[in-house]
């Protein structure tokens, strides 16, 4: 089975910026432990602060991966295109959240992604990728 | 471990309730597997289609389990109430839904109660409530 | 042929509340006329305060009877529990309100529960629960 | 006793227009039955997708008729004209949705007329009318 | 001098139509009045309650007068076709209308027609007419 | 017969500000052609920019004098204490503004005061405060 | 003199709640010395987190006791049904918030249930209860 | 091939109306090289200022010919009723605007017809009209 | 122990304005009753119609005095300004209107001076100010 | 004459997304018929998921070619960078949309990328891009 | 060259107002260090929290100065007279604020007086006084 | 020291684009003047059209940089992902506006990323660059 992970703007900045909201661990150290959790999944990664990158990225991973797992940062709440993108391709889409979109400013509570992919896991921390992996293993 | 899932209402209807949507499978059948499969857990089961009844199992709850998984279902969009009351309580609250609600109609995009829980699970169906119990086992 | 009129709360004030709104007779009274001019139907009879007992109703009414009447009060323009409790049972719900619903304040005139039934009657006084009597007899 | 029906825009190609929302019968044809049904009752009918001619129509029978069944149509959501006619005149106006107006688009939830109107008939497909009748014939 | 009164929906019940607002008196009689009150000046009139007359009577008497005074009832806040028409023509154009819009009901409070037009006079009864004339007659 | 015209904020600047909305003739030159236009109306006239001056005005005379003239300026679209002044008064209370206020930016569009005002005329130059005067002396 | 407090849903935990926000002292504490200033008042009380719970007891004590002190907690902001319930009685309802509820977030600004009391006492902590029982002892 | 081209409201106004927006050349002017171009279609021409002689035209239009092109002005904007036609009729209906609908006033960036209409072409000038005629040449 | 009561804009008219919402006492007469009340404390009084007028008494007072009742009337709903010196002050605020405002026009239910004052009292007429003078008491 | 045309973010899936709505043709097949449909005119081709590198192209090619045709996907309804670029170059551009965002999602129908554009056409397929195709060359 | 600053309300306070957001330098202090800076500028200052009295001022100074600094404070979010004053006058003025509006309550990011002033200089501090005298230096 | 000039979409067509409303200087030309009034400060300049790029400037010049001046062009009004590295990095940041965007469409006057920056200079032409510089040489 194979995944992939694509993170969105700013995530590259994951454990040294605003540490309450988003903890201090960076994401690179965190997908060591997961991919250790799950050995038996190929877990791939992207990471980009650009929407086309982002789009190119899912468009290539749709048609080809068993399941994308997505975090799209600020993107989740203005993209249309980045949306379209999700519901072009037939891989399942699991978006996640480190933080609580819904219990931030209103202008974070709000998905069009997320309205897109198959589900949302929000707010539970890093550990939300290692669920959505999780999910994607149970229907793979 | 002891916690307890709360299931609002309309969810004792799971199983014979608009299919498409949420699945033909009852939440007790559910209920067995999930237990089956977190069997050092004690997991707690209660649905009430009344907001009251809701509350106080919360209030109850709240202050002596080690985590709660609730699905507010319609309330989720319109009680403030009941996310004062996840809001009042020291236990961690996780909110489920087994549909997308960012991908249905826009009344259901806001959940009041989700902006309180420490975090959201939707779109992931029955599989939802397993992902946040394991998110409770892991962080107790 | 066997249906249920459940009304939703102040009904039970029916008679001494606001009665250049709502009149002055009270909803059993009423009851008794409707029984009379429909004797061929069973027509069970059920009003509570609580949204939850209405739920209740609906779920256990909605799967054994041939026709539900119901007017959720001011639980129409704000409860997408109850509407979701309409839309998930095979019979036919018709809501009825005893005023215009359209002709009072604005947070009168959007109905939840009315989207989710078959029809709405509104604004005809109690005179509106016969007519819903006979559209269900005639579909019956 | 003497009432009319007016029928608004686009309700003259009932029976061959979006039938899955509007049914297959032509309103002519429900006519006769409905006139069958009420014989003591003298039945005038009117239809036209001009406003202009519907405020004509209500202006000339609200002052000598006893009573008016009006199905605005599109004009229902939009004419304050039309409301504005039907506040002005004495006869009791009943208005009639074909089809629900609250389980469909969201602009045609709203309606001016019916504000205006006695009461609302909505979503009992061509029964309203009938049903409509018997109201009038009861408080006459 | 030749100037022209368009009447929109509704007026022609004058005196007979919610007289707390409008007054008893009918537009016919109040004409003579007007006419007695500027013999120089020649009055035209028309009336009507459909929105494309007053647009072809706009279109007409546009080109061809030296003013145009129009109150066009529930079509100043409904209708953008009719403010175009007012636009389009080079006679000015005064709007009157016999209440005050703006201590009314909400939807009373914009006006598309006049907002193209040259000026509005509002709430002073049939006065406004008069006034409308003079004003005309001094720019004239 | 003794009235008062109470010009709001910048409308002493008029002849000097923005003149192809508002015109090049100062308030003071025109108010003696007014004067002269009405010898037999004592008119008198105030202009302040501070709407706690022009609530005292409000106050002091239209308890003793015939009538009030006011032009609010950009008042008229804010000030709620302003309106309630106009409310609380028994002399009748024309608003005049010398451009077209729906013409304008939507922010002008809504006037608070003008809904408690009598009447409202709008968009005819300095001549609407003769017209005014000519509406307070005709029902006076 | 009989009264009744009603506590809505979550102020069975004051004291333990939020305390910050509502204070450290538990209700049945406070009650204690309410009593006790005013022995000459005999003071009921309930308290219960269920929206029809809430409203059986005021329809119960609204036609029998002298007054009515509620704070219908979360319910102020959504319950129609609530709001109802307060204007179908005929005892004097004053609607008491410990916090303020203008100085929190935006969807507790609005208070259905307030606008149908007779006044709203907010901010002043728990001795809110005492100036409310204070008032309906004046007048009573 | 037989199609119809139906113009809305101000429509015959063209070439003498706000011509920097809207051009100088009358309609029938360029119906005559649009017929040059296309002397293999019959176009007929049909033009109105009003709602109902529109709606009757789609009517009548709608079921016989091979297409409708149509420029509904104003009424594009706020006629559900035109819409409900276009919706209920089977010939392709292609909406055309002269000028481009979301370079201008808010109110006109909407077109509850145009959602309803196969396609859209908005600011071509009368060319667009051209471009409908071809494209129902080439799907005809 | 000193405190003022601060009044806004037209509350000089209280006795004479409106009397069925405000009743038929001068605010002075009122105040005199309210200093018998209570003779241990200093309760300074001053209204004004000005925005400015109250900023400036509410700066001066609000770092000397031990207390401050305002009633803000219209400009409660309007204010940043009045807010802002509200917030800017030691001294602890109470609002106090007469009339409910919450059960009043929407432009009523917002207060910017409520949410930066310490509590409001809306409603129970004149009285509310004796109960604001009593919590001060109380607190101080 | 030298025209491109720019197509944006998923339209480089197009014949294997959403083929209902968008259909099974993919762009460089159509861009073959469409160049043999236009011999004389050189059409150059760009698609990018960037919206950056759409702006850059719109910079090179709006100062250079003789149009521009651009299918600005979903950046066209949230893209005020790339309608600023539009209004900034002298090329003509005209915006297509395969589908008719009008009878589409509500966030589809305002485009504000079309509103800097010359015109728009949307709805009528791939056949849009030969109607601007042949727009541009009938100006050009 | 000479120039004034123009302080709105609650300005006076700075220094011991909020100091967290405003800072604890009062602003007489800091005008000493301003001038200071620029001996070659005759800098007048004035202060009100009257909102007639900043038109006054406005007025004055806008037909005989070289320049306006103005901090409108709350009156830039509510004043359309305010913004007008600046509107009319030919002076440059640069509206300052010491605190970022952008990054605090929603009610203080929309500034009508800066609308219509030259420019903005927003979250600067004290330091924003200096850098607008620059600009006006500059331009001088 | 040493800072950076970000300029966002379309800047680098300053000069040739719109030039009644951004002037017509380069802003290449510009920096050259800006350099040499600062030649105490090293000045980094980049200019991107690409959402991405720009975010990833700031996460770069962010954590080493003395200031950071950013136009972000369209991206202010609609960018969360950009407003949310402002946001995360340390080095302050001085938003900048060549045009006053309160002066214009209502879609530029709000600013997300304004609202994660220590300020904004708007309006002051190319000149606010320099005052920005002034700012950051001023607090470094």
């Amino acid at each position: 089975m194979k995944i992939i992970i694509i993170n969105g703007p700013n995530l590259n900045l994951l454990g040294k910026r605003e540490v309450d909201i988003y903890g201090n661990q960076s994401f690179e150290d965190y997908l060591q432990n997961l991919r250790a959790q799950f050995p038996e999944i190929n877990i791939d990664y992207m990471q980009s602060n650009s929407e086309g990158a982002l789009i190119d990225q899912i468009q290539t991973s749709g048609f080809s991966l068993d399941g994308i797992i997505i975090n799209p940062g600020g993107y989740s709440h203005t993209s249309i295109a980045l949306a379209d993108a999700i519901a072009a391709i037939p891989a399942p889409v699991i978006e996640v959240h480190i933080s609580n979109i819904h219990g931030r400013e209103d202008y974070r509570k709000h998905t069009f992604t997320g309205g897109k992919a198959k589900g949302i896991i929000s707010g539970l921390g890093l550990q939300g990728y290692a669920l959505a992996v999780r999910y994607l293993k149970d229907i793979g």
